[in-house]
């Protein structure tokens, strides 16, 4: 595995950090080792630094590169002209490197590349895996589904997918984009083992997630914050999915060429839809909360059309985790355990779309003023 | 004007020049000025520099930004990885910076950016001006055109369409993307003028089109390379037009939060019938040449279906300078005016698609070695 942990630094500079305690990594691998006796490898540096990834291609001679080494965040690449550049610049460059670095030296590799369900945006007709054919003037063509991202964020995975499809292309790579939802939860089997593997759980404006932020309000008697009217629908699944999708993606591997897209979601939930399951789970669990409607701070439609297809995965044998009340009451009730950890500032949106100066701290005033 | 003279810079880097010999900067605004009374301010920097960047747009104020200021050689991103990257960074960022520059000092200043029709590749179908209306499942959409580039730098300019198009619509900036075909020509009746107003004719492999290619062999009795079959279809447009498509842009802005599309071209060509247009050009100015045929060093379709709409400029006014045997005798006698300038090496491809590291030097081999 490689790690920069930027992810750890960014905690720092938000002045926030996941509501479970996250474990220093060498301490998760000896735990992991301790429980399993498989030892991983970890390598500590930067996909953009090429001499890096180059000497751990060397070293590891991968069958397969699952690259989740991206900034991935769509709020907190709207800070500010600096974070918008830096995530589109960081991303297209480690992916051009992992493409590189395929090619030159492990031209047989599967790239497994996360990508995001958000890289269509909200289309008024259904969403396809990747390709869509289309029927124009009497002519026909199976062409790339077109791309409406909505951040610079995701506007840098749009990138991606088009700059791996081309590789594919010229030199034969093989691929698979994973278009995934919005993930739930936060334990699997494995990390279910034991303390010191328990994974991130950040409910921050920029890196927490919907469902993850109404859990926090809930175990605090905070009313749910819903942006805008909450029609907002997207794909989502379970953690348990997401790494059983990746398993499948590498169990079977694309033809050399191929670029291959997977959406990978189970069910589809407006925002609205969510904050009322777990106005419910958390009724049942002695907390009562109230929906609150905020401003929203993102550019999107509140109310759209949304059907994508998923039938991929399913076909390659992936069993859903449905989102179910044992989830969520799980969810809220590790929300109530590290309560002391919760910091209410958190909660509000700070970063708005329509300003190109956010403040990215807590305590500081967003600003939309210019530069002057 | 802003220029950071990168394009000078690259001719030192490949051991190029233009056939043309083209004046210092200073020298051509001198000769614009005595010839018109006009002064043209320069401003010398990069747009990557967001500091420079804002002085500029502090000092000039402007109501429209005509953005030409990006790697444009599809050859050139393709050397090795540093060159795709920095094709892929620069680009990104000055477009990047310029959208920013635009909502934070000028935001109803209208973007004027030069895309290229090779956003589009070769798809089966009709291209249309950056939208389609997609029927599918009985509902209907019309989203943005498909992309399929086909080189590092086509993808460049596929990634700022999607930032620009998004950028329309959180904050309102109104934009005219202009996917340029090919220009041919090098002369506009404000050029004429003047020697010291010529503009470059560039014939290398990286910079240099097919057609000034074909008219430089043509002057030295040099065969006429074509790559591959040379069904290569793709729009083409004098430079005269080119000049008049910006005009009428600038003078027909879109309204606020618009992304505005039009394919600026006037004519379709293969790249074999404009050898063969040349070729007879050639035989009437007394020289016979040849059609050679080499290994396509792209990764392209060689024959395909091409039929690209090109009705919205047309639609403001555009009158336009077809291909014609009188522009190809100009073209040619450039050539043989200059002919003590031309280099027989620069005529020959070393930039090959499937490799990941080619050689940009003449003189030096290209090689697909891998890193070590």
């Amino acid at each position: 595995m490689v790690d920069n942990f930027v992810r750890r630094l960014i905690d720092h500079e938000l002045g926030a950090q996941t509501l479970t305690p996250i474990q220093p990594l060498p301490d998760r691998l000896r735990a992991w080792n301790r429980l399993t006796g498989i030892n991983i490898e970890s390598f500590v540096g930067d996909v953009t630094d090429y001499g890096f990834l180059s000497e751990v291609f060397r070293s590891v001679q991968p069958e397969a590169v699952v690259h989740f080494a991206e900034q991935k965040s769509a709020p907190y690449s709207m800070i500010d002209r600096q974070h918008a550049i830096s995530t589109q610049v960081g991303n297209i460059t480690g992916t051009m490197n992992v493409l590189f670095a395929i090619k030159e030296f492990q031209p047989e590799c599967h790239l497994v590349k996360l990508g995001t369900m958000g890289e269509y945006g909200t289309p008024n007709i259904d969403i396809e895996e990747g390709f869509i054919k289309i029927q124009h003037n009497g002519r026909e063509d199976i062409m790339p589904f077109p791309k409406q991202p909505g951040s610079f964020y995701h506007l840098s995975k749009v990138h991606d997918s088009h700059n791996i499809h081309f590789c594919c292309k010229i030199w034969g790579v093989r691929a698979t984009d994973l278009n995934q939802g919005v993930v739930y939860g936060t334990i699997t089997e494995e990390t279910a083992m034991d303390e010191t593997l328990v994974n991130r759980l950040d409910y921050d404006e920029s890196f927490g997630t919907a469902l993850n932020r109404f859990c926090v309000q809930a175990a605090i008697g905070h009313p749910l914050t819903v942006y805008g009217k909450g029609g907002q629908t997207r794909g989502f699944l379970d953690l348990r999915d997401t790494v059983r999708c990746i398993e499948l993606a590498c169990g079977n591997p694309p033809k050399p060429g191929e670029f291959r897209v997977f959406n990978q979601f189970t069910e589809q939930f407006s925002i609205l839809e969510l904050a009322r399951l777990v106005q419910t789970a958390a009724k049942k669990l002695g907390s009562t909360v109230e929906i609150n409607h905020l401003p929203d701070p993102r550019v999107e439609a509140e109310e759209h059309y949304y059907n994508a297809k998923h039938t991929r995965l399913a076909e390659l044998g992936l069993t859903p985790h449905p989102l179910s009340d044992s989830l969520l009451d799980s969810l809220i009730n590790i929300a109530m355990q590290y309560r002391d950890r919760i910091d209410r500032s958190l909660l509000i949106p700070r970063v708005n779309w329509r300003n190109t100066r956010n403040s990215n701290r807590r305590g500081q005033q967003a600003s939309s003023a210019a530069a002057d």
